[in-house]
């Protein structure tokens, strides 16, 4: 079967739109708040995977669960200006309770730092606490005045999971801010996600920051999408709400922190980045249901029909017994073709057929959705031959998303045949760099595009000369069209 | 060992604000916005049994999990003319964005009624697609002019499940209350909490609903607790959203609906049922941990310590292999009594200590935190002596919780003797009622306590005359001082 992937790759904003409401995901524009939308049953199934998966990563590591007030007092929000500054234009303000006027206004919480500082601040009075490392996964809301896109850009952010961690010292914290960006990179690969990790520019990192790494990947547009950031605060929060805790040596001092967090754009990457003109394709790792088991009638017998649901049934048994996730369409209003579609469009991994033939020879007509591959499978080996085929497909899938990525990261040495990469193909853009903040922004200016920063694993590794300015290059910088 | 329950009995709220703090389940009155408080990691972990087996339960029985937007606006939350009554005096309003002023206030969720409405007239348009059973578990808001009390009430609501469902008439509905009071008497049970089932009388019912049936339980200071409600709504909120469907027989009909609600009461309700002087008692049905292992070091050799660690490590493996949940305080700056308070303020099940004598005999000395009684286990049957004691306790627990709830439920055939029964004791008194609305209304008000309703499972049996106006009853009448 040859699979058109015109609309998924070239019509790409069409595609999202319709698989997020025909598939059941988000139901994005009709609900009568500009940038909210709602989850329905299908989204939410896969939208519960991913969070599992990062709850068991955290809980793993000696993360705790907690959940803190939506609301934030003004006064409280404001007591570190630069984070304040980042936000203030972004806030929605409660300011009544039924008729009557509140003294103070409330914010919903854009982000947590401050709140979750001030209780530290009652929770933890020395270093024998630490390190401390709460996390929750909450909504966020923004009054975001840039466009709005389901999931990429939302007012209400539903699947906001924020860290916040407390150190004795800025080295301690810098460890902590490794272990965080080591939990993500085996989270998007354990979700077939592949990604960039940069540390952005100072004048794009998190308000009240010391640094910021971020996580970025590729959406089948060849845009660049922010996917995860990590802060290293330092003692700017701990310093604005004066909490101090006692450190080894007896002294009083300010701990450091760090936070990191991942959003709804996570269900948006899993639900793109596979795909073809039949919906998305779900990686093994965050599909919900692995196998979708459909009968086929018999053209002419009822009393085979009735044979062949039976057969189907055992079948599916067999593979629930067996501990796969796994579901049954037995809609009688609907044609196997209906079937085929509705369950195509939800990315189901893989589909069991199940005809005359099948019924005849006991076995079960195996059908791959990223391949479209089939084959038959006998009933004894199914179980296991599932299995293996699940785990082919997760790498296979996790592969064919790291050649597409990569083959979107170039590297150039010259500003002018950058712009026009971005221009035309979109993808990241590697070039020489002089480590200056002007010659910096000046690229974004000149290419109208955003720096994502320099590369965390080698920030020094750079030949050539900055395409900007002309003197020697100190570091390699990423460009990219970013959401 | 004899246990004292005097503060749990006769000064719980004393005893309830310290257990919520000490125990680190929910601090509150700290931070710094009224009736909102911070779930502590522990109490998260009591929380996440609550919500899944709250989850388990409808999602076996074909409900689907969605999530909402938090904001309503204004003028859609007022398309209900009963049901925004009811509530617009306790709704914080956003009106701001940024800098700017919204256009349409907009309501943070006190529920979900509205909203859903909405959306299911986009999303069905015929009987075949219904039943639909959606449920979303979302922070409620509710600007509560009555004092706050942790979890019991409370500004911002964080645990607030409701379900939502949809049919094609009146008596589908009337079936789904029936099935939602027979989930929620499975949770309930399975978490061993009493309660009592009443029809709330008219004018207490749901702002918008038909009828309302309600859930109670009495806390240890016999103070009646309102624990889940459902309600059959009728076609009140299809109608003022204009919302038809296509019935069986070709009619475009409004479908009729109910919700039904449980809330962050059912913690308090865990929390507070079994408990004494050291704190809470959990029911294994709702403890995050059954068993705490406690190695207590030799008096004299270190070598023998070391030897006593390793083998309560070893203890702790066989339970965790066994699928007990279970940990191990391996702590070297705790002693074994700030151990033994540490665990029993938590109310942990199980204590397992491992001393010089549990490593010569190859046992464990086993110590429930219900009864305080203790005995020695072989290790060889560990995990099933574990098991057995923990279906004991939990069965022990709940029938002793019953035992008291059902000393608190009292009949009575005088209203002044009600009264003071009420008044010095508590609890519930049930007298016969003529069915006289305004006689209900007065018995409040003469006995200063509240109508709970009728009895759901018998509505019309009581015999007698009406304690108010002395014409022959026709139903039994539940009275009680609530939260």
């Amino acid at each position: 079967m040859k699979v058109s992937r015109e609309k998924w790759s070239s019509n790409f904003n069409e595609w999202y739109d319709w698989v997020l409401r025909e598939a059941q995901i988000y139901d994005y524009g009709r609900y009568p708040v500009k940038g909210m939308g709602v989850w329905m049953p299908y989204g939410f199934r896969i939208r519960e995977k991913v969070v599992s998966l990062i709850r068991k990563l955290l809980n793993d590591t000696g993360h705790e669960e907690v959940l803190f007030p939506l609301l934030i007092p003004e006064d409280l929000l404001r007591r570190e200006s630069e984070h304040i500054k980042g936000f203030e234009d972004e806030v929605f303000w409660v300011t009544k309770g039924g008729e009557s006027d509140l003294d103070v206004k409330l914010a919903l919480r854009p982000t947590s730092e401050v709140a979750i500082t001030y209780m530290e601040s009652l929770w933890h009075k020395t270093y024998r606490d630490l390190p401390k490392k709460y996390y929750q996964i909450v909504s966020i809301f923004r009054y975001e005045t840039k466009a709005t896109r389901p999931l990429l850009r939302l007012r209400e952010v539903t699947t906001f999971k924020e860290a916040h961690t407390l150190h004795e010292s800025f080295e301690d914290a810098e460890s902590q801010v490794k272990e965080a960006v080591g939990i993500y990179s085996k989270f998007f690969n354990e979700l077939g996600i592949p990604f960039l990790i940069s540390r952005r520019p100072e004048w794009d990192k998190f308000a009240g920051a010391v640094y910021t790494v971020a996580f970025d990947t590729v959406m089948p547009d060849n845009r660049v999408m922010q996917i995860g950031t990590v802060h290293h605060l330092g003692d700017n929060f701990t310093k604005a709400l004066d909490v101090r805790i006692q450190n080894r040596k007896g002294d009083m001092v300010y701990p450091h922190q760090t936070s990191y967090g991942i959003s709804d754009r996570i269900i948006a990457a899993v639900v793109s980045l596979n795909g073809d003109d039949h919906g998305p394709v779900l990686h093994p790792g965050v599909a919900p249901i692995h196998v979708v088991v459909i009968p086929i009638p018999s053209k002419g017998s009822e009393e085979e029909t009735r044979r062949i649901k039976e057969y189907a049934l055992r079948v599916y048994r067999t593979l629930v017994d067996g501990g796969i996730s796994c579901t049954i369409d037995l809609n009688d209003e609907r044609t196997p073709g209906d079937k085929f579609y509705y369950w195509e469009l939800r990315g189901i991994p893989l589909r069991a057929e199940i005809g005359p033939r099948e019924l005849r020879d006991s076995t079960v007509y195996l059908k791959r959705r990223d391949t479209f591959e089939a084959f038959p499978v006998k009933l004894d080996s199914l179980t296991r031959e599932v299995r293996d085929l699940l785990e082919r497909q997760s790498h296979e899938m996790s592969k064919a998303a790291w050649e597409r990525f990569n083959a979107t990261v170039r590297q150039e040495a010259d500003l002018k045949s950058a712009k026009e990469i971005l221009r035309d193909q979109g993808g990241v853009v590697e070039v020489p760099w002089c480590g200056e903040d002007s010659c910096g922004m000046k690229m974004e200016e000149l290419t109208e595009a955003r720096v994502l920063g320099v590369p965390l694993d080698k920030p020094f590794a750079s030949e050539g000369k900055c395409v900007l300015c002309g003197r020697t290059a100190k570091s390699t910088l990423r460009l990219a069209k970013t959401y």
